[in-house]
């Protein structure tokens, strides 16, 4: 039995995580952190767990959690999680972090983006990038996992096979996302209260979402240059599932269908990927609690573009379905372990 | 491996159905019935099953089906399950019956509110009604189980305890309940399409819903006397759950704390009631894609008023998954074998 | 043209009087406090006013404001209010006050429910109820108005005619009311956050909710005798409205259409209500925008029991609109001026 | 007092087009038909219209309703308009189409894109394209409107100040939009039914949609050159509301404030553009129930991407409201009259 450790874990994406892990047949959970939150049971702030877990929140004194558990998920805030990632690694403990702070390789542009300078360089240069589809045999060996971002997950995912084989000009891609509310996290802001958020549907970051130079390292790694994009996030009156609908002009004339058979077969031995029939597109309402990343496609001939269309459950696949399988990739537990729930549907 | 039929597969409790069975540990659904989507595989009608059921639906053919399964799920509309559940009966099959059919135990009062009449009353005689937290041991024994109707199964189970305890004025029970919007099932009227259901709230079918006389038999039932009640339906904008405000007057003055005691002793040793601390009430958010009812309460004691309030999600507690709860017990498995799942939140 | 302020106007009540207002052929905004927004446009709290209103908020200052306008709409916190709405008493003004501070006219009942003191018992002796439909020439001569609660608005108005005929058993008064989440304020509150509220549906404040001594008081006066009732709210995963299903015991039996007729004929001139046709209940989606109190009813004949259901927007009828109207009705306007939208639909 | 007479009242434009003349103060609507719905009051489709409305829907003959109107608005579905509006143009009478069969000047392209041959096409040379920010002073001497579509006014809009000043690349542009589900029309179809909308999100009609070339067809002529765009729909789970996020890469490098400097000039003296501060993006939440379209922008210079977003509520600036907006044109009334209301927020 695994024992893990979730710090951080009064968000949405720390009660997925217990939720999760509380079913998960191979792992225990034996802490779960928040300092807000310290000495209440994990069922004062998660109604929906009770019955399900007797844990009680604790403060996130790192050497006291040390003993207690082999991995640690990190799901603190953005530049919260690097020193604390960095304690556990260097005593030689599993992670997951899904803060970003050890997702971009370059500290330069971590700082650029995040405003903060990432102190733990080396620990940095240790982390592979958790997306499995991508990187599934490194994850399978590494300590340090650093798990995506919900935006780029669908948008790398949507883009990895038309780069891989070189089917797009790589100076035209743009990424229109939308993410339910979940993704702004739980916190209370007039912003993102009930009334501001219901019967609307707004841009947000326009051109300055942190997650962009997380899309284009990615999708540069794959097509072997350079590649800058646009990416606009959208917030949209719903709880969980992030839309993306992409667009790229294709290098030459293609068939759809030719484009769809070239997905297919990259993701045919995929557990979390379904390539749809020509002419069905995603919904974010068809994954909505699984981990699975649905994709549809086109080609619109009268411009020559490419247009993809990815939905991932940003809970999930966009955070602690896609930790648990990288979990199960670092364990060598079967990877679908725990995390094979079909949607809930409607 | 029981094999399974789903009769009546194309609706949101049949769905539910596939949901839950595609993944029971004992079970393999080997048929789904539809007229109208015949030939179509299941998961043109549910996207979200897609790569987890191959079922193609087929027509009902009752003596075609017979053989390829051992219990079937009747998820068909009322009055036309009648016939189909007599004739499985007789073959000495067991079945699970969704729709209204079977769970009056008087024909005449079947006929007062269904407007139709009822054929097989000898079977109908056989019928067990299917709510495991009052029937348990005669679940286990039937081959025929009236799955209860959603309404009524968070009703009973929030007055059962006061009524068994004699705690409450039989003459002054009021029932105020509200829906999701999966409870007008799956349909294309203008009345329940997406703008005339959102940013609405209302009640329907007032004082003469079909649900009625269901609560009443069973109320009666633990009362050992004839007991009528105001109910009264209501239409929420959002999916899934029925939330059950309860008002009875109390027989004499009674603390808040020893009623909850008496409820939670009559349901400890229950897999799927929740009772709450002081305080705390019920919301069909935190029970949403799991079997549970949550149930709080407290006492008015200006008016000498007992205040129930309940919760379930109505495809499961209240259609697919006791259902499901109502098989395990049939069969012998583990009662909460394919049922134990986590509510999904948010 | 009438000069008038809004103490308080940075919540959805202040907005949808500056709404209003802005538009009333007769009024002119002289000023806008809020304390925490103070040197802000207005437009920047209300996108949605831009271009409509150039005003910005400010501090409020009684001294400052008191000859800057003729007539105060006061929509601060409970409690808050009572010394500023005695100071521009006592200073000759005309004040609605949306705040519950001069609504109850035991000061007893008021410090036992709102825990705090009422230290203007002389002022709050010169307050009027300003419900139009029961008050109406009263407040026509009224200099200081406490405008009506919400919830005891719809409440109110859907058993005034009864009441006041006699036709139901007071000890037996159940109000069971759902309302929009507008009716929680605007704030930041993790509680009232978008994927809290929405998807979900619980009962709050039971049995302990302080629009119940508002209710009783009114019913109360209307009935000539003390009555006490069940008053539970609920939240709606909604924007704006107020469903009420209320239920009473009649003292004898009576046909639905005979209590209609006598609905009917007490609302026959009233320009902001509508009974409906036997048969038809109302939705809050009909009144949304609207100044309209909608009300359904019918008689239950199997267990003797009145239902009625009334609609109203609660930040019109319940609160902005309602104010503007007794405005209307104190400086003698065409009583509709300005609140004759028709609802939003969908 | 204008004789108004609308043909094809059932839906949820005719609904708004009822809403809005019913308040106007030189219109008095005469007649409004239905096939389906002939000799039910308006009221009972549209309970929100009770006591607003008096009218009754009755067949659409066109010769017997010549007589009774001056101005007849058009909301026929598609191909169903043509004739009637041919008919009632021969004989001298004003019409507004809100119907696409008057929009596009090619009725080859007509055909392309909506499988029906245009048969007056004499009468299709006379008809003016409705967006009055284009051809303000056409729309006044015309009497034959062709009302923009949704998704159009708010591309068109968003795109007329950089096309207009040569300041984009006209081979580059993506049009991103997401509509509210009173988009789909008012209809019982299971896809638009609430519980498979609510909680969902999609794209729908990707790179074939019928407003691509009514798009395509006004860019073209205000860049005098043949313009192609991606335009891809979704569906968004709310009712009302068009957000278009719009990408364009610019000629040359210019700084967002400029840009901005060259909308605000080119709308300045537009009663229902707003055009907002840098930083600002608009929400749909902000417009709805208004005339107005919001449009925000900015440069991403990481790219040389113009970003604009803009937002309309489709009933309203991208149907009833601009109808009312171009009959106000046609007959000379101020141009707000009737349209000024303020959007209802939250």
């Amino acid at each position: 039995m695994l024992k893990a450790a979730i710090c951080g874990g009064s968000g949405y994406a720390g009660g997925e995580l217990i939720r999760l892990l509380s079913k998960h047949p191979f792992v225990r959970i034996t802490a779960v952190t928040s300092e807000r939150s310290a000495g209440k049971p994990v069922s004062d702030l998660f109604p929906h767990l009770n019955n399900h877990s007797n844990l009680v929140y604790e403060p996130l004194k790192k050497e006291k959690l040390l003993n207690r558990a082999d991995l640690f998920f990190m799901a603190l805030p953005h530049a919260e999680s690097q020193e604390a990632v960095d304690f556990f690694f260097r005593n030689r403990k599993k992670i997951i972090d899904l803060s970003a702070d050890y997702r971009l390789r370059s500290p330069e542009i971590y700082e650029e983006w995040y405003k903060a300078s990432h102190k733990y360089k080396g620990t940095l240069r240790k982390a592979v990038y958790g997306l499995p589809e991508l990187y599934r045999n490194k994850i399978g060996k590494s300590s340090l996992i650093a798990n995506p971002g919900c935006y780029p997950t669908g948008a790398i995912l949507g883009l990895y096979p038309a780069l891989k084989n070189k089917l797009i000009d790589t100076d035209s891609i743009i990424i229109d996302s939308t993410s339910g509310t979940t993704g702004a996290g739980r916190k209370g802001e007039t912003a993102f209260s009930y009334c501001e958020v219901n019967e609307g549907f707004r841009a947000y970051s326009v051109a300055v979402h942190r997650h962009t130079p997380e899309i284009e390292q990615e999708l540069s790694a794959v097509a072997n240059k350079n590649i800058t994009v646009d990416f606009t996030p959208h917030l949209g009156p719903y709880d969980r599932g992030i839309l993306s609908t992409i667009y790229a002009r294709l290098k030459k004339n293609i068939e759809t269908k030719k484009v769809l058979g070239t997905y297919k077969k990259l993701y045919q031995k995929e557990p979390f990927v379904r390539v749809l029939a020509e002419g069905k597109y995603p919904n974010v309402k068809n994954v909505r609690g699984s981990n699975l990343c649905d994709i549809g496609l086109t080609v619109n001939n009268r411009t020559n573009t490419l247009i993809i269309v990815t939905a991932i459950d940003n809970l999930m696949k966009g955070a602690a379905g896609q930790a648990v399988h990288n979990m199960n990739l670092m364990m060598g537990f079967k990877e679908t372990t725990g995390i094979e729930t079909i949607a809930l549907f409607p």
